[in-house]
Formats: structure tokens, C-alpha cells, sequence
């Protein structure tokens, strides 16, 4: 009986080391396929170069759609269909501008832009007196004091965290809740420091998220080089800040979601998801945010195919439309997996930029981590060496509702906030065996949930 | 008995975790310092953009050792000295240039630059039959069939390797030994295609090494574009190749390593050498190549000063000269080392980019290895996750007959190729975080180093 059992065991051992060679085998040839034949960096210059800033609601973001849809046609899927949904329309309108006032009499400009979603000034503009602000509990101290004046948020990144995005998560209040929190108090504007580390020239935008109970207020980020600038000149003086915008809410308009599917074999109706959004920001290219999560999705469905992977499972690339300013995309996903009843196993998002492999962040059961962490070695050759709990993303988040396996692809963040929400966040950015070889990774993630369940 | 036993193990299980716990919080230390305060970044801009290419022996490389010499004394080293070697004074000349014929009469003109040590065609360039070989074993097939011909090796770097320096080491014959093979046999002229990965028009260049036995022929890289141009075009043709080159190798000139040290407290004579090389390409700003490596030196050096660390051993940063054409600077410091009895104990070198970390390659006696690996959770959150035996650095290396202990620090390779000896080295390609936060790791280990001793 013991003999039994160790031969068993002995048995059990052999198999799944062969197992995990095969495996091994099968990621090689993914991961060559990829760096050698790979076209996501082709497909990133189209979006790029020749759709280029995609907006919710824009000519542009339609475009894509219509793009995206062709490319993961190329790709090799059985089946790509739209997702209609309806997306809110934003729009910047014309040139912004805006300065202080210096005690000598000259102006100083501003480099800004108005955040998504904000209220424009109009052609009047704005003026007031300006209240530099480091915390909320600093304008929550001064309270009504900022009435009738324009609060300047200086909330720095912190850079003395590895990861980025810790920062980003810490600072990043200053420009969702800010503007409403200075609008309670009476303040008839809001200016924010960029959610950048580095000291440059270019303000980056984003959302912000008017609470209705207070007046909507204009506002505006503005370059890291011009918050410091006035952070110190109000050191010594006070001044006043004037500035112009012309963003404004349009009506919802009709949008999609692009959705490509490699129908399973065995088992069609556990369905992976592995995606990225299609919209980005109206002031640059979206070439990391998140035109790179688009085309690495896109390389999964090609590389699956490219490989002859059979899959068992159906592999869907889903390109979420309206992650930046409302998240509409990614709702209606939802609503029709709950509507179609549809069993969501796993799903798989980049959204962090096309940058060298790290890591994955894993939001589900315990037993299900444990199974993706016994893969951790199968990734180490290539780059992603951790996986811990925690991670997803915006646009599968809501998916948790359903019990999906979550994983958030988490590539380095070094140099994300140099670009992010920002002109400079072109194609030139990216480099193309980063943006590869994250593609490999996220294929061999989703060619191990296919092989084994979870 | 056992009881003391046990509460001897207890206590040094204490010891040791108290005192990895102050190793964690000394090494926050000097993260937080470098990624808050670190100028690195700025002293790079300084290398790039106010002194630019500096190869041996140009009057902008003794521009170099003068303004690094100033950064190290701010950055609070004891003492900074000039160690006086002679280097090999190379010259590209005038503006170079060459073409092949097509069967249409036209001409495809080349973007491409002389091989660094490589003889000149002079002004009436030198033209010949195209013959392209893609192995030593092919050109060695043909023998004196390319006699008086022009040998094209398409040596490409193989796109499947994870590490791309495995890649350039298995390829990069081609451009180190490929003239002469080719003179062996005849040939009159080499062609090289580009070590870079990905297809673009900047030829990169880089040293070949002439063997006596053989005539000198020219050389020339051409960008990789080009090479599959040509390429596909000999598949069905045949082509005369062209092209002039005004390279030349003058008398060799002085120069000099820049050194710069903090006294150690407890054994002063063991000493501690971090460095990279001054000398650069003469295409490019050398940003990468090796101004990342120069810098972080210098920030290595001004970390501990400004964390307050009193380093037990004596740190020196070395900024070799001429690792790009000749290694001089490197032989000098050997062979003053062995002159003045030096103990070095151990060296770190970095030059294989300024991009976010990876990795430590070690080179040392197994129980060295055993202890730096012991260290290796410190690193985690920092990026480096990996060490592994094998590495060392071009400047370093030597030192190995001395029995120093050697580690070659490895950042990301995936974008290094891409710039690697060419014209897009620039400051702009630099990402500061990367750059500081590399640079932190490096600090971190030659705390480590000084503190427990090798």
C-alpha cells in the first residue's frame, strides 16, 4: 500500500513536471512569437499617428472602434462584434489660457489645460485671489476664508515611493475631489498641480468628479515647473489668478466597446477577458494610456492564434470604450454579462503603460491566487517576477460583482507620470520590446487560466 | 545547556534581525535621498547637453574629466585626483557617405558611419562587388571567393533573447572581428550591419579590432534598415557597393580617470570601487552610454555624504577613460593598483544603461557570492530582485586578477539597443526616475559591501 502510494506520488510529480516543461515549451514559443513577429507596436503607431487623440464622443474615438475592430480581425479572432453604450461627450473647446498677477506688474503665465469633466470659465474668464492649499485639512481649516477665491491644490507626488502609482493614488484627490471641496467653501475656482513627479512644462488633465451638493467650478492643472514657481512667489506675496477655459458638457452620444473572441473548445461558456481602453485623453496620443493595453489585448488574440494554441476556453479581447470620463464601457459590459448571464471566469487589464514587465496584482479567491502564484517561475525569464494581492483595474473592477478572477498587468512605473494624461504621452514613448515582451507575459497569463482552469 | 543554547540562538536571531532591520531603514534612507534630492539627472544634462560626444583623446572628453572632477568634489568626496593614462586619439573625420547600385541605375544611398579604430577609404572611397555573408562559417565557405569584393555581414541580433546583451554578444563578432576575417580572404571593404534589434535608419557604430596578420580594411555600420534593404535586394540581384570614410588613428594623447574617494574609518585599505566610463561615442550625447554609469558614481558618492553614512571602508568612485576604444584607463588603474600594493576588494561598474533595475551579476569566490545573495530580499523593493553569477563589467574585469570581488549592476535591457553607439544616445532618452532610483540599488549594495565586509 505504501509502495502504491509512492509510486503514485512518484507518478503524480512526473506528470506535472512535464506538465510545467510543456508549459515552459509553450511560453517560449509565445514569447518568440511575440518579440519576432509581433505587431502591436504597428498597431500602437496607427492608433497614434493616424487616429491619434481619442476622446469619448470624438470623430476620433469613433474611429478607433472602427480600427481596433479591423486589427482584431487581422488578429485572427472567430469573432468580433461592437458593444453599444452611451458615452459622455467632453469636449476642451478652445485654446485655454490663464497667468498670475506679480507684484511687479508683469504676468505670469501659466502652462494649463482644464480637467475632464470641468465647467468652462467661458470667454470672461476668471479672476481671484489665490489660497495655496497642501492638504485637505488645510482647506477644510480655512474654510470659508477661500470664498469668492481661486484654491490652488499643491498636493506633490510623494517620490520617495517605488511604485508610483502610490503617489498618484495619495495625490490624485487633489484632482478628482478638489475642485467640489473648494466649491463648498465658496471658492469660484480650482487650480491643481499635475499629477506628475518630475519638474516640467506640460499639464496633465484628468477627471475631475463634481460633488452635486456644491457649485460646479471651473478648474485647471497646471505644470509641476509652474506650481513650484508660484508655491515659492506666494511665499513672499500674494497675487491674484486669472484664468480662461472653454470646456463644456455636451449631450451623452452613442459609443462602443470593441469586443474580439477566440471561441473555446471544451469548455465556450468560461469566458477570459483580457482588455484595455480604447479612449484617452483629447491632449496627446494616448500612445501608453492606453493605446499600448489596446494593442497588447490585441496581440494575446493574435499571438494565441499565430502559435496555434487551441484554447479550451473562449478568449475575449475586450476594448473598453470611456475609461477616462465616466467608465461607461466597462459598465455596460457588465450589465450585459449579468443580462446574458455569461460566466466571467478571469479577467486580465493593462492599464498601466507599455513599459518592461514586472509584475501581476491579483484580486480573487485565496485557492485561486495560490494557483497563479504556483505558476510564478513559468515568468521569471521574462520579466514579471512578483505577484501579490491586490491590483485589477478600472474597467474590470466592477466584474468583482460577478466573482471574475481579477488581474491588473503591472508593468515598471518609473516613467509613467512623465507622460500620463499629458501631450507627451506619444508613440515616441514607447519602446517597442517593452511593449512586446508585456504582450508575452499577458499572453502566457492568459494561456495558463485557459489550460487550467482556476 | 540547551536552555543556553537556545537562548544564544535566540539572541543572535535577534541581533541579526535588528540589525537587517536597521540595513532596511538605512537603505530607505538613501532611496529617499536620492529619489528626493539626487542630481544625477542634472549632472547628466550637463555631460549631454553642455559637453556632448566625448571619444579619447577629443578635447571634449578632457572637458569631461574636468567637469566631473568638479561634481565629485560637490558631491563631498575627501578627495578627487586624475589618474594620467594614454589613449588611443581616433577621428572620424569628414562627413562620410555611400551607396549601392541598383539594376535601374539608381542608387540607394546608406546610412551608415565608420566602425571606431577603423582605417579610411580617403576621398576616393573605395568600391566593390557585394557579397553578404550572415555567419563566419558562411564567409569562411567562401573563402577567396570574396577576394577584392566588399563582404556585407547581416549578423541580426537574434529578437527571441530576453537579455539583449546575449544577443550583441553573439552577434557583435561580426563588427569586432568581421573586417579582418573578411581582409584574410581578400576583401576590400566590410559592411556591418547595425547591433540594434529593431529596424531604423541610425547606423550605430562601435569598435572593431584589427588583426596584424591582415591587411586594414575599412568599415562601416549601416543601419539595420538599410541592411534588409540590401538584403532583399541581393535575393534576386546582384550590387556594387561604395563608400567613403575619412577615419583615421592619430599619435595616442594623455587623459586621465577621474577618482574620487571617501576616506574609510576602520580599513581605510580596503577599498571599494564603483564606477563607469567617461569616454563616449562621437555620434551621440553617450547619455546612456556610459553618462548613466558616471553619474550614478557620483551620486553613489554623494548619498552616503549626505545620508550621513560613515563608511567603515574606503569608497572611491572611478570614471574610466577610453573603455570604448582601447580600455586604457582600465589597464591603468590594474596596474597602478598592483604598483601601489592597493587592496581592492571589491568593484561594482555599471554601464549597460540608465534604465530601471534588475538585477547584480556577480563574479567572486562562491562564499562572497553566498553573502551578497544573503542581502537580496534588502534590494526587493527597490527593483532589484535577481543575482546570479556571471557579469563583471569592461573595466573591471582585469581586477579580476587581484582577486577582487566583481559585480556588473544590469538595469532593463530592452531599450539599450535601440541606442546603443548611436546618434538617438541622448539626454532625452533618460528617464530620470530610472536613472535615481538604479542609482539608489548601487548605493544600497556598497553600503552592504562596506558595512559586513566581503
Amino acid at each position: 500500500m505504501n509502495k502504491l502510494i509512492i509510486i503514485l506520488a512518484f507518478s503524480l510529480a512526473a506528470v506535472n513536471s512535464f506538465a510545467q516543461e510543456t508549459d515552459s515549451i509553450v511560453i517560449k514559443k509565445i514569447s518568440d512569437e511575440i518579440l519576432t513577429n509581433g505587431n502591436a507596436y504597428t498597431n500602437l503607431w496607427f492608433l497614434c499617428k493616424k487616429i491619434g487623440p481619442r476622446l469619448s464622443g470624438s470623430p476620433q474615438a469613433q474611429k478607433a472602434v472602427e480600427a481596433t475592430a479591423t486589427m482584431l480581425k487581422n488578429a485572427g479572432a472567430d469573432t468580433v462584434y461592437l458593444q453599444p453604450c452611451m458615452v459622455p461627450h467632453w469636449i476642451r473647446g478652445k485654446k485655454e489660457s490663464g497667468f498670475i498677477k506679480l507684484a511687479n506688474g508683469k504676468k505670469h503665465s501659466l502652462n494649463l489645460c482644464a480637467l475632464g469633466n470641468s465647467v468652462g470659465t467661458g470667454s470672461k474668464g476668471i479672476t481671484g485671489d489665490l489660497v495655496e492649499v497642501k492638504s485637505f485639512a488645510q482647506l477644510d481649516s480655512l474654510g470659508e476664508k477661500v470664498k469668492d477665491k481661486i484654491v490652488f491644490f499643491n498636493f506633490r507626488m510623494n517620490p520617495t515611493y517605488i511604485n508610483t502609482f502610490d503617489a498618484y493614488s495619495e495625490s490624485g484627490r487633489s484632482r478628482g475631489r478638489g475642485p467640489s471641496r473648494a466649491a463648498k467653501y465658496g471658492a469660484i475656482g480650482a487650480i491643481v498641480r499635475s499629477l506628475a513627479i518630475n519638474a516640467d512644462d506640460f499639464p496633465h488633465t484628468g477627471s475631475t468628479f463634481y460633488n452635486d451638493s456644491f457649485p460646479k467650478i471651473p478648474a485647471v492643472a497646471i505644470s509641476t515647473n509652474d506650481a513650484n514657481f508660484i508655491s515659492d512667489y506666494l511665499k513672499n506675496n500674494s497675487s491674484k489668478a486669472s484664468f480662461t477655459t472653454y470646456s463644456e458638457m455636451l449631450p451623452d452620444v452613442e459609443s462602443y466597446n470593441v469586443i474580439a473572441e477566440i471561441k473555446g473548445s471544451a469548455f465556450p461558456e468560461e469566458i477570459i477577458t483580457v482588455g484595455g481602453h480604447l479612449d484617452s485623453w483629447d491632449l496627446a496620443e494616448g500612445a501608453h494610456d492606453d493605446g499600448a493595453g489596446v494593442v497588447q489585448s490585441i496581440e494575446v488574440i493574435r499571438a494565441i492564434k499565430a502559435t496555434g494554441i487551441q484554447p479550451k476556453r473562449t478568449i475575449r479581447a475586450v476594448l473598453f470604450m470611456n475609461e477616462e470620463n465616466g467608465g461607461r464601457g466597462s459598465k455596460k459590459y457588465l450589465e450585459l454579462a449579468k443580462l446574458n448571464k455569461e460566466n466571467l471566469l478571469f479577467a486580465l487589464e493593462t492599464d498601466a503603460g507599455g513599459f518592461t514587465p514586472r509584475s501581476f496584482g491579483l484580486d480573487m479567491k485565496e485557492e485561486q491566487m495560490n494557483k497563479i502564484k504556483s505558476w510564478k517561475h513559468l515568468f521569471y525569464d521574462y520579466g514579471v517576477y512578483d505577484m501579490h494581492a491586490g491590483g485589477g483595474g478600472a474597467d474590470i473592477g466592477p466584474l468583482k460583482e460577478l466573482g471574475t478572477a481579477l488581474v491588473g498587468f503591472e508593468p515598471d512605473s518609473q516613467r509613467y507620470f512623465d507622460i500620463h494624461h499629458a501631450a507627451t504621452d506619444v508613440f515616441e514613448a514607447v519602446s517597442r520590446r517593452e511593449l512586446l515582451l508585456s504582450a508575452a507575459n499577458m499572453t502566457a497569463l492568459v494561456y495558463l487560466v485557459d489550460k487550467y482552469g482556476l
